[in-house]
């Protein structure tokens, strides 16, 4: 029985799944082959006219246990399904000039940028969705924290907006690597191009020429010129590097949900039917942003993997690094795809509760105006490091008294001292003031433009719906 | 079409597949189950006596597609498949007081466990490769490198036991982490067994009883007691280190072997009907090696994983490590099984070519010679800084008409330079004796001898035969 | 200016930056030297009587910018250090039959060593605060946590227990790397000891004695035999495997606390005259915490930087991973000794405030007894299916309420839900039980036990006091 | 004694390490806080005129003991900063509005960006004396080798060419991020900007100006809008893949060196008076390309912490990632720095042995033009797979003798095999023309027009000269 990839299976969408699957490979492998023949036809190597056709004829015809009998003999999974290939179409006319890592390297290519391809539309959806989650609760306030202690007010909405700004900043970095993703061309065993040189009797155009059409015939514009065998390694790195730059927007969203849902200011959703935990039956736990950060944590596994590969290489190129692509970067395809597909879920289902989160601003304030009594005080005439030793010890008397479950009314107790220059009308009105999220809603305002300018560039990301969850 | 893992369906043996297998993990939550259930009514919970030959009787009947429904609907892979087994058997005693990671937890331990012990099998069956193949080989003498530069004389032999000292070190580490493999029991929704002391009737006695049948049904000895609703995830990164740790000798040793494959002084084999390269037909690709080398880069990546894990958990336990864990407990001991079966396979096919590693040695006599030189020109009297500098201008001059396609008598040379005591008769017989191996031989009997202790521990190791590669 | 290592500066403790500083790497190669001349004398070596005197007269006269001199000359750090050294002596007579690898790889693995020894009595320490401080909160309730949600009940103790568990058992591995942590031994410039062995006119019984005094002197037990020029670098690994374990249960803790002051359950301290945020002077931020969290991180990097260096070396060595042990090994222990420090300090400072945790947790019930409920549901005859969808309804309805403002009597909804068997009675009697924390005292006491027979094997560890932080 | 950083004292450069010095920090934090000062007078904050004055005139007297004890005394490195700032000053006007993230990530900010110049203006003048030597050695003749093992012929140009382009190819990158770097801005403790609202009495646009004068003054053009306390962490993950992007080229050009340099086709270098290996004066190690390796491992490591902050971010901010960032950011950048200097001077120095290449070649020949020899018996009207395993067989054959010392003419052996079409005049013909190195020079040219329109772009890179080596 087949082991599956669970990454793919369980956590990746149909289309990433298809762009990787064993028969796409093959597929993509044949049409290859036959696109550097007819390309080689039309640069007058002499092959008989229907030998294309007869190729095209049979692309579709895959036996992967066919192949794996040849392999088994061959030790060579490349000349293995091309012998099955020449085997099916009757005749052998394809690999002239070329190497196994011809075949390899170019078609894997396709399929990197294909997969980043599906990765960008996605990512641009996502940001949509934080986008249209994030002018919704654009003004809706909620304690802000760091180090995870009550800091001042922000909004949901803002909170949102932060995860889309750096969601949109790393799309364009996966947008700018994509424009210029170069084909590593055809470039024989060891780069020289001797043996395509040779096929056209010394004639370097040609050479140059088959290069052309052939990037024409894969859609790239650009490509590489002084390889080996192999392409440089850190294109893998930095395609590995993109994809997990994509996912950290997301991941700290996540991150900051799991913590928002253990004081009740949100949950996730909750699915029709979902069973929940199997003895606690009301917990609605925030298990599809946990998946998001695990998955996050699977990319700066590829992360490590692929810069293992970087900067390591022999000579023109050696095959210590085709098991590794083989895992890797489909995996990482697989990863960052199901991360966009749960968190997409999650913008879709996720729900806050501006009941809790006013509960707690209520109780939190004014404590969070301190900064802001800070500013008044000094405004007011107040040495500063006076008036910030008042209010820190008024504070701690406060928080003291809420730790030991008893009130303590901060206002009036900072207009008694006489070292702070308020009434108690004037600290009243700063904390009421100070409880206020700033310049959130222009903030959140800001990036929701930017989003619609990145849609406008993808409208098919507009489309994009997730695939139900497992 | 379902994707396959790659780093199982191609490298991996077939126990190893086994253990992970889909249906495998079904199975042993059902075994899981059922041993509770069992242990349970002995200590006195009250169930129907024909419940667990219920559950046994269809505990091979695993429908994955029937699962897999029920998951979507559920979205709870535990509640899916205990569903589904209740389903099978009619009844609904099982999971009584236990939560989802009661079972998956101590049967992914099951798992990583029978994998661990493997993987020791085949590393031990892989230091007696090396200690058969570093015996043969103990006084076939060839030039030691240090900076990838001529350096000393050592033997083929004295490089496999350098490697072979390395596995034999690392399968004790991983000997001793297997002995004192702790399970994590049944601990309930947060560890504190509370559930499991209602069933009882807080009984403290028979929960601990419960735990103790439990460990001994699944064949432990130790266990963890203060765990919160998962293990610490440190010991899931022992686990992927001391897999790593096995690597590193073969991994080591791969490398040393491709760097010889480049000098022509072995070949890693040639299976029968390998094509090598499909365009140069004569060469021996160290692809073997390769492989295992790209293995142990797969492994660096799970290190890095198993440590994002470890020391980042929440409170009593989250799931957001359910992903990770379940694409590299397995992935890790696919890819070290793997590169097992690799080593094994090189173990019996590589072929050392003696004829090349003594014209190589016989060229770089007596440059090789120089330390012995020093020694013994300060033995005669010479002052050791001058004639380090007598030495090193003679061998730059040696090395000088090497480059440049000339000869040079060094031997000569130093006898004729007068800041030099050594007679010509001197210089030779210092040379004759320094380009031997030193304590090689000892050294490697040494290995030899601890090899054949440990695989006197793991009789079973001498039956381990690698799969034919893929 | 010399730009300081900030992780030895700020964060490592005084005897951690001795074993690494410099002048100590000076000195203990020179006691090296001196310490194999010393040996190779009482072989029979020929050299003048008053060598060593004159060698450790000079031992502590260290002058770093004149070695620094020597080197940029020399190009070459061992030979400028040990030109330096003769120079002071007057003579040289040191490193005869050695190549640099005998002197730095023996040196470093004494301060390697001498790290271990240090971390694992001040992780010992760590463990005895913890149990300190577990068997003080042993039975005072805290919410318990699953997905970062409320789930049942634990006490204080027990979170702190769940570390020191973890924390036991890496120390217990640390501990048995120490325990056979191997010396390479002198081995010469590629593995052979050839130099030695002509040093001692072949005899190879004198090679082996003097290997054994080296051991000796140094305080190893075992040794490696068949190395190359270096020793197998997954020793390193094992180093900072076992390093970065010990960082695990802390920052658990640490990861665990932080989510707590998020609550004001707990503060990690304040120590007299800090100033805590700069604008915001009432925050008692998890400063410490944070740092531990941040220290596990930079630990991280190091396991990869050391699996980097394991199974990727070639033939007999090369210097490729000098600069690389040169940072990772200090900094490694560096990172966890200010970890250790840091840990050390928050566990003598942190304060619970329980009136906080009490009221969290009658907020909670009934909800945290639903697990229990169902139990008893199905004890008085209730189908679990059924129950638990009755359990399911009601607690969603007093979430809702909750997060609604409002007030919602579970008690009385489950006592007249028809389709529940249990009378009010019942239901309050069953949610009383149900939020008790099970055996949590029981399993705190059985680590208490574990620490203390743990810090009985290092009585030394008993007086370990943290420095003040930075 | 201070602790040193030896990335910074050993490798780095003198212009890096100013930029990380703990002088330069501290002068760069007064220089910020001025410069808010001044922007905010200037937008109406009432402040004596003097104030800018007296700060600006005390910005160079650093008393780092000073600050050391006030640190001590408030467990807050920037407040200490500030503190003693404006006591040497005499007055209290700064960090008005902001909070210490405020300070601390625009500062670092700064030093980033200026590092991240630094090493692009390293990384062109690497490729261009990349461009220089594979200019020279464009037509030099070298066997080609894949899986370490001969393959086709190249030259030593174009050896030099592949890593050449790669490096061009990661500067691009380093551009693009540099390019558009955006500043994090003041925003306060959560990012609302809500004190420096306050502060200029609710007045939005004076904020917005406020930011638009500060990034003015620091040199950047654009910024981020909506962050928290702390930039989005992805952002230095980013830098640090962009530094680790830079080491891959040079560190696989190293790597090859070091296998060259086991066959005395290059000698990296020998500075005057080095001292080369203690024990073996003859030997020319690649010690310097073994350092590049050697720092980009620790740049990996570097990838690996900088991806563990990534993702992992909490609600606002906190400070788990300070110490992880106080050591990441300057020792990335040391690393790189140190890594450049190493290569700059390697590719000055490094002399290649033509001769010793030439006569490889010779004794290649003609199993090197297998494929050739294919080709052209296909052209002749042979079977493909019959001509292969003549060619396989024949090949073998040679091979076998050549490793048994033997010698076989496999020109005369092909020519009388009555499978294979040729005549041996046709043969060796294919020969003369297979041993060619294919479109080298021509791709070479091609990568040294491009390192010339990238140094016209940074013509400072022409001045930039390696420090000596340590």
């Amino acid at each position: 029985m087949t082991i599956p990839n669970l990454l793919a299976e369980r956590y990746a969408g149909a289309e990433m799944r298809a762009i990787w699957s064993p028969h796409e490979k093959i597929r993509r492998e044949r049409e290859f082959w036959v696109a550097v023949l007819e390309a080689q036809i039309e640069l007058g190597v002499e092959v008989p006219s229907e030998a294309p056709g007869a190729y095209r004829a049979v692309i579709d015809d895959i036996d992967t246990e066919s192949i794996a009998r040849r392999e088994r003999r061959l030790r060579h999974d490349v000349m293995a399904r091309l012998e099955e290939f020449c085997a099916l179409a009757g005749c052998e006319y394809l690999h002239w000039g070329l190497t196994s890592r011809d075949v390899t390297e170019n078609v894997e290519q396709t399929q990197i940028r294909d997969a980043m391809r599906l990765v960008l539309t996605k990512a641009v959806a996502a940001a949509d969705a934080v986008a249209r989650r994030a002018a919704d609760l654009a003004a809706m306030p909620v304690v802000a924290r760091t180090h995870n202690v009550p800091a001042q007010v922000t909004t949901f909405g803002r909170r949102f907006a932060t995860a889309g700004e750096e969601l949109i900043r790393t799309v364009r970095r996966l947008e700018a690597l994509l424009e210029d993703y170069p084909l590593r061309g055809l470039k024989g065993a060891v780069g020289t191009q001797v043996d395509l040189l040779a096929l056209f009797g010394g004639d370097s155009s040609k050479v140059e020429a088959l290069e052309a059409a052939l990037a024409e015939r894969l859609g790239f514009t650009g490509g590489l010129s002084a390889v080996g065998q192999v392409y440089p390694r850190s294109l893998d790195f930095e395609v590995v590097s993109c994809l997990f730059g994509i996912a950290t927007g997301p991941a700290n969203l996540a991150t900051t949900i799991r913590l928002m849902a253990g004081q009740e200011l949100v949950t996730e959703g909750f699915g029709a039917g979902q069973v929940g935990s199997s003895a606690m039956p009301h917990k609605t736990n925030a298990r599809s942003c946990e998946r998001i950060c695990g998955l996050a944590s699977v990319l700066r596994g590829h992360v490590t993997i692929a810069a293992d590969l970087a900067g390591t290489q022999w000579n023109e190129g050696d095959v210590s690094c085709s098991v590794v692509r083989r895992i890797t970067l489909p995996d990482a395809c697989f990863a960052i795809d199901g991360l966009l597909e749960t968190f997409l879920t999650v913008m879709q289902e996720m729900q806050p509760f501006p009941d809790v989160a006013a509960e707690e601003l209520r109780g939190r304030a004014p404590l969070l105006a301190t900064s802001a009594l800070l500013v008044a005080a000094a405004d007011a005439g107040a040495d500063r490091s006076k008036a910030h030793a008042v209010l820190q010890r008024h504070s701690a008397a406060a928080i003291a008294a809420q730790r030991a479950g008893r009130s303590y009314d901060l206002v009036a107790a900072l207009a008694a001292d006489e070292d702070f220059p308020l009434t108690e009308e004037g600290v009243a009105e700063v904390v009421a003031e100070a409880v206020k999220p700033g310049r959130a809603e222009a903030q959140v305002a800001a990036f929701v433009a930017a989003a619609a300018e990145l849609v406008d560039c993808y409208p098919s990301a507009r489309e994009v719906a997730p695939e139900p969850l497992l």
